[in-house]
């Protein structure tokens, strides 16, 4: 095993510029002008993954490729199936970065870039960890499969057709996700929840063109103060979602959890201070850590009206729209919640103006058992990669596919979270730490060792 | 007063022109990168008046220049100035025009472009006038002063600050204005009400950078959410106005003038197919005229928060903003509106948020007699104009300097609207009949001779 680490530990260099490569390539998914470097970042990685051994191959899809990777075959060793992404969020607010998103810089000890922690960085530690186990031992102490997708940040379902398509392929004993966070600098940890997702948009559509508020104002149903009305009534006062059924599938976090959850610290001051806010907020009877983690919540993640230039217009606009996710936890049913969120847009409209959705996307919520081997093994191989005790954690973040690898795979996800918690992934300047990054590959290393028996 | 009718009817190819060549300038002075084209529009103005013998001069502000012009003075005349505006409304949203904004095209004789009925075709029927009569007769039958302002899409303050030091310079026994509409085809009117306004844009900040939504969502007050609740607040079920203070001035509309506007006829379904929508709405217990017309009422202008690209991103937006305009009625104290409007947003956004504001202007509202001689004298030229009977009615628009000319200058302010309802001033299509355009130089020459005493 030390061998491996040494070589790791010799080779930071070549691990830095070849992540460095991989986020020069903006591959945002949800802008269609960048599916070619969508393809690039598939094939960029392929061409690594090949080159160190392993049989890679594109698969085409009706979106973005997916990679799909496989060890040569050893009989009788335990199978780990690596899921990671290349896409990544749009880089904007543009004029808030201190970087160029798609030019790596490094400053005080952290890459930034847009990918670096979410979920290129993470991803690439894996590909460094397998590459030092094959150059010192010439092969793997488990089988191992990579599959990489690139419509992660739009919620793409051609991952999702593909695992359910190939399930023999993609047969394993350890699914492992890199794509959450520790718990804090020093503090490493597991993750064994994340939440899900329903994301919609809403188009509310009154006068066929945008009419003079001077002439009409007053008499003409206004998009723009319907879709505030109808925003509003998505809350009570206690926080609480009001769509009808929302928390039918929601069960009380267990005590043992919620205590749990507390023994990890009370971050609140922290987290005010990080994000530049006076005070916190949600539902009401919750802890900040139950309410990012534990409990479905429901925001505007963009919305638009009429005239947003500088200086006035004075138009009564002709539609007004809205950006919404849910996020789930449980088993809160992605599909009848989205029907949910239709029926009441559609009946507290009112008249005078029309009521359109576009779907963005969907994932069910995961919840890992601790106490499985697997997740112990994952746990010992984070405490040694990164020198310190590791908790179990959870996210409020969600990963499309991991509940489908869950039920179709294997129940042993192996939820490892090498970023940090302000680590701006979706926001300007999304940062990871070159100690993570270093650290991430020797956990990795440590966590093939432990899965297939060596000691470590 | 034949001469001059027919001198107006054979130019009417030059008129034309005229006003193409005014309409190619796009000086919209909402956006800064166009000062130079609204220097522009008020030089070609000065220019035109000059040619014909007004004393016209460039008047520099610290913002948009103004036009004044004089014709040479002959005492014991009557004097009328003519009040008009050279900058438009910015043309978009630009995907839905059918030609280019800002080259003028006829078709079916309605000439389509930014600026055609608000203002700049509306004016150029004054200048027309002028110079049917300076052609046939030499001299004209009043004294004419014309004030143009580069400023009224803004509601800039340079024409008030003029106006107020410039009180003996602009002198007038009325003041005419053309800057509002007809009742419809065929049916010319005065217009003796105009709307006041106050229009303020609110901006909520929370975190101070976007954050991920899955990591955040449920302990962060989302400014977007914040917004659409206090939008949502500033209206009752009834459509009434929420703000404290809002109503105190607005006194019931006399019973006698709910008559008269009722029996201008109940055009709701012409409206609706007009504007494209199923349903009215509005405040209670009123008519739709009544609610463009006589009630004052709050629109929101814009509203943006977060990403509003196509596709979906998972934040938590840093900070959402308002453009929201309220019209005014009888002796609504714009200020103090402005005040209460500030007041409602600090004190209900709560913790998590901080609330800024830009102001962009304000205009109190119009109400003329219409019994004074200058008002039935331009009834009359509208209809021999029009050769229609003319109705009196009010615009449910704003023109910010109204207010203080009424006061300052004379309480004769004759609102001779040559523009059709459905005009789309402020939309995409801006559109002004020739044939209006034509009948409106008729009626401003046959409204000279009537203010003169000349036999028309």
């Amino acid at each position: 095993m030390s061998e491996v680490i040494d070589y790791i530990n010799s080779n930071q260099e070549w691990a830095n510029k070849e992540l460095f490569e991989l986020l020069r390539i903006p591959s945002i998914s949800t802008q269609v002008e960048h599916a070619g470097d969508l393809r690039r970042a598939g094939q960029w990685i392929q061409s690594r993954l090949s080159q160190m051994g392993l049989a890679a191959e594109i698969i085409e899809t009706e979106k973005h490729p997916i990679v799909f990777a496989q060890s040569k075959e050893q009989p009788g060793k335990a199978t780990v199936l690596i899921y990671g992404h290349y896409d990544v969020q749009p880089p904007d607010p543009l004029d808030e970065w201190h970087s160029d998103p798609f030019e790596p810089s490094v400053r005080n000890g952290t890459i930034f870039a847009r990918g670096a922690s979410d979920d290129k960085g993470q991803l690439m530690c894996h590909v460094a960890a397998v590459q030092a186990w094959m150059a010192t031992k010439g092969e793997l102490p488990v089988n191992v499969k990579f599959l990489v997708e690139g419509e992660e940040e739009i919620s793409g379902d051609s991952l999702d057709k593909f695992v359910r398509s190939n399930k023999e392929r993609l047969a394993a004993d350890y699914v492992v996700v890199s794509d959450s966070s520790q718990l804090g600098p020093g503090a490493p940890a597991i993750t064994y929840g994340l939440r899900g997702m329903v994301y919609m948009e809403v188009i509310i559509s009154g006068p066929s063109h945008d009419l003079h508020s001077g002439g009409y104002g007053g008499a003409v149903v206004n998009p723009a103060n319907v879709l505030s009305k109808l925003i509003s009534g998505l809350h009570d006062e206690q926080g609480h979602v009001m769509l009808e059924g929302f928390y039918e599938e929601v069960k009380p976090i267990p005590e043992e959890e919620r205590e749990a959850l507390a023994q990890l610290g009370c971050e609140d001051d922290k987290v005010k201070k990080m994000i530049g806010v006076q005070a916190l907020g949600g539902e009401e009877g919750y802890s900040n850590r139950e309410r990012m983690w534990a409990r479905p919540t429901l925001d505007v993640n963009g919305m638009m009206a009429g005239y947003i230039e500088p200086g006035a217009k004075t138009i009564i606009p002709a539609k007004a729209s809205a950006k919404i996710s849910m996020r789930l936890v449980n088993n809160q049913n992605p599909g009848a919640i989205a029907e949910s969120f239709k029926k009441y847009f559609r009946e507290e409209a009112g008249a005078g103006v029309r009521v359109e959705f576009i779907e963005h996307g969907v994932a069910k919520a995961v919840l890992v058992e601790k106490t499985e081997p697997g997740v112990q093994a994952a746990k010992r191989a984070m405490e040694k990669g990164f020198s310190a005790p590791a908790s179990f954690v959870r996210s409020g973040g969600s990963i499309p596919i991991v509940s489908l690898l869950g039920e179709l795979i294997s129940p042993q996800i192996l939820l490892m979270g090498f970023a940090m918690p302000d680590d701006n992934a979706h926001g300007p300047n999304e940062n990871f730490r070159l100690k993570d990054y270093h650290n991430g590959q020797l956990a990795s290393a440590y966590l093939l060792g432990e899965l297939g028996g060596v000691e470590t």
